[in-house]
């Protein structure tokens, strides 16, 4: 590449060098999306394909470039956690390689017709999907999501320009370079996936302010990467905020399903964005010790409201902060409502509109519950936790959209299209 | 109403006044918004009708109010096509009515299934269309958009924010007071539709700042109205921007049929969105000079290439600014292009993204252009000026969104929709 970055590689940018390159990178981005609109969907799969070969072929520079990346974080001192969710082995960049042909197989939305209509006039008028265009995608520490990104966007026609965290920056310069050679073998142009060449903050920046070169921001990371990107944004943002998902046991709950579904979207994984952080307990269940109690000594911390505090020794108090904090971790707040009406209440006053369940067998209150909370996800008897795209059926997911335009919940190809119409006529003039 | 602006109503606000009078109007509106989304489509439709026959009964006094805006516009000296933009008589205020009658007889998109599956664990996920929620609707001088903005928004359970230019405030509050009458007699709550109740532009910037408050803000109205919008939001916008539109006369089409489309798409009516602004013509169509004496006879400036520039001495030098002007008059930009290659590339550089158009007889020239050509909406052998809510069937539009997310090309109610995921369970619990 010939950027703004390879005539001085070490130098911090200035703004406008910082545009300079994102405008170089857009440019460059446009005509490759170009070429991907125009190949077919076989073309784009088989190309996929060779992006995971490619990846299996250069693994041993995959996993030494993450080596370098886990030294570094070591000294830098990043928690085990985070160690751990940087760090490649085998067995998870063949998991990453699987995961790319996974979305090779994935049914391509390009070019499918939403609808179609006759007008009296004789006008043929269809909607068509067709792909965003260019694509930034910001994201933080997890190096697979170099190849997750990438590969979403090529699938449904897409040029990515991808921007990863400072400290998995070998990690996902290697594996950019594995997807790249193994797309172009198959014609897919070099601006198809671009990795922004310099960590430089100012990148971002310019990024975020670039409309009209790049058509969609893709978050993916922590409340402060998101905010920044909300707030900073010119270009429209596919935001993925905090999940401050409720789970509501109606009084018509069955207690083992109660239980079971309360402690499994709290605990099967604190850190997800779909884990329960707030418990709400019908007034009228007739359970309620017994299901504060499951979670108590499955090691989970409850802060709870005076009712709850009565109900066994080991509930801390609730702060009115409680009530709006996204725990990731083994806390969970819990109250108890007078009704389903004021469950609803709480829902809607605390809820960041990510996924909100109902345990309970009446079906009046299911399907009130159902169509009143105003979330991306509600459910129905079942675990949050379910709130993924793989487990949507979906394939795959770049994410999960809690704003309220263009796309909401899980995020896969689809959200990455928008459609065009198309109106064939034989002659018409307007009267 | 008990707002900021009452306590004040002739001072000029300050940025915390602003703030606080959105906040207010917007709280009111999540409120009726909630109540709206819980009013069933046979009793939204009803409420619509009983607006329409409450603006026939207030007809007087919308006119009164008319007279005195057209009075103020006469003294300000806006232009005849200004005052005509702004003028309501019997006539045209029946229009708005029916119109508001129109709308009340569309099909409610809110609770449409988008789609169902059925995963393998039994969890069964619908996605149904829920509104967008509270949209804030910026326009100009016409003021029928009082009334059209705000039945969209209520027809698809909405609640809108109004905000009308200066020059039509008269006519904007007693066509608001009508329908809000109207909407109230059959349960709609007050904040439903509301007018912002001053004309300070500090209003209109809190608006666009409401992120979390608004859910959607769509401007209508010229070039400088938009790119203010898009340039001060926070909140998403859907936006329609210029019209720079083209029609592709391709080497196969026929002579009679491009003429009549060339003539209807440039001169129907010259000031619409759809108008046709440049017109290419293959170097090897072989009656160009009789297509641009067609446009020439019909009073139409031509600004040409040099080529077009030899085919008739009427015809005036093009300078590069022309290739992406949008007119909105009787002028027309005029290029031969070498083949259909060079005709979508100058497509490419110069749409605005609104509507393009080929006018051709080969089968596989309509097909490369209605799918490489990347606008909101793409037609061959008609007329641009069919760009129109009306003309595609939905029954109204909101406006045409010329951005990529979301919504393309008209938009009605199924625009002022997003969808939410319902997932129905029988206790699962994620492994």
């Amino acid at each position: 590449m010939d950027t703004v970055i390879d005539k001085k590689p070490d130098a911090p940018l200035s703004e406008t060098d910082a545009a300079n390159l994102i405008e170089e990178l857009a440019t460059k981005a446009r005509i490759a999306q170009k070429k991907l609109a125009s190949m077919s969907d076989a073309e784009k799969a088989d190309a996929l394909r060779a992006a995971a070969a490619s990846l299996r072929d250069h693994a041993s520079e995959i996993l030494a470039a993450n080596a370098k990346d886990i030294e570094a974080g070591e000294q830098r001192g990043l928690s085990g956690a985070m160690l751990d969710r940087l760090k490649l082995d085998e067995d998870r960049l063949e998991g990453i390689a699987a995961a790319v042909e996974n979305v090779a197989s994935l049914p391509d939305p390009v070019g499918q017709r939403m609808d179609e209509m006759e007008r009296p006039n004789g006008l043929h008028l269809s909607r068509v999907r067709v792909p965003v265009g260019v694509i930034g995608i910001i994201y933080e520490s997890r190096p697979n999501v170099t190849a997750d990104a990438a590969t979403l966007c090529v699938r449904s026609g897409n040029a990515a320009i991808l921007r990863g965290g400072s400290e998995a920056v070998h990690s996902n310069r290697a594996i950019n370079k594995a997807i790249s050679e193994g797309l172009a073998k198959k014609g897919v142009p070099e601006g198809a996936v671009q990795l922004i060449p310099t960590q430089d903050r100012g990148a971002v920046g310019a990024l975020l302010k670039a409309a009209g070169q790049i058509d969609m921001i893709v978050p993916r990371g922590g409340k402060s990467l998101v905010a920044r990107v909300q707030n900073e944004a010119r270009v429209p943002v596919l935001a993925h905020l905090d999940g401050i998902n409720h789970t509501y046991v109606h009084a018509s709950a069955d207690k083992d399903m109660a239980e079971a579904i309360a402690l499994n979207a709290k605990l099967r994984r604190t850190g997800v964005c779909g884990a329960m952080e707030t418990l709400l307990i019908d007034a009228a269940y007739p359970e309620p010790a017994s299901l504060v109690k499951t979670l108590l000594d499955a090691d989970c911390e409850i802060r709870g409201d005076a009712k709850v505090q009565k109900l066994d020794d080991r509930v801390v108090p609730a702060t009115d902060e409680d009530w709006d904090t996204e725990y990731l971790d083994s806390i969970a707040s819990v109250a108890i409502v007078d009704d389903i009406d004021a469950a609803l209440d709480h829902v809607a006053a605390h809820s960041s509109g990510h996924t909100d369940a109902i345990v309970a067998s009446d079906p009046a209150a299911l399907e009130r519950y159902l169509n009143e909370v105003d979330s991306a996800i509600v459910m129905a008897n079942s675990s949050s936790q379910f709130a993924d795209g793989g487990e949507f059926g979906l394939g795959a997911e770049i994410g999960i959209a809690t704003g309220r335009l263009h796309a909401r919940g899980p995020v896969a190809l689809e959200g990455l299209t928008t459609y065009k119409w198309q109106v064939r006529g034989s002659g018409q003039t307007r009267p």
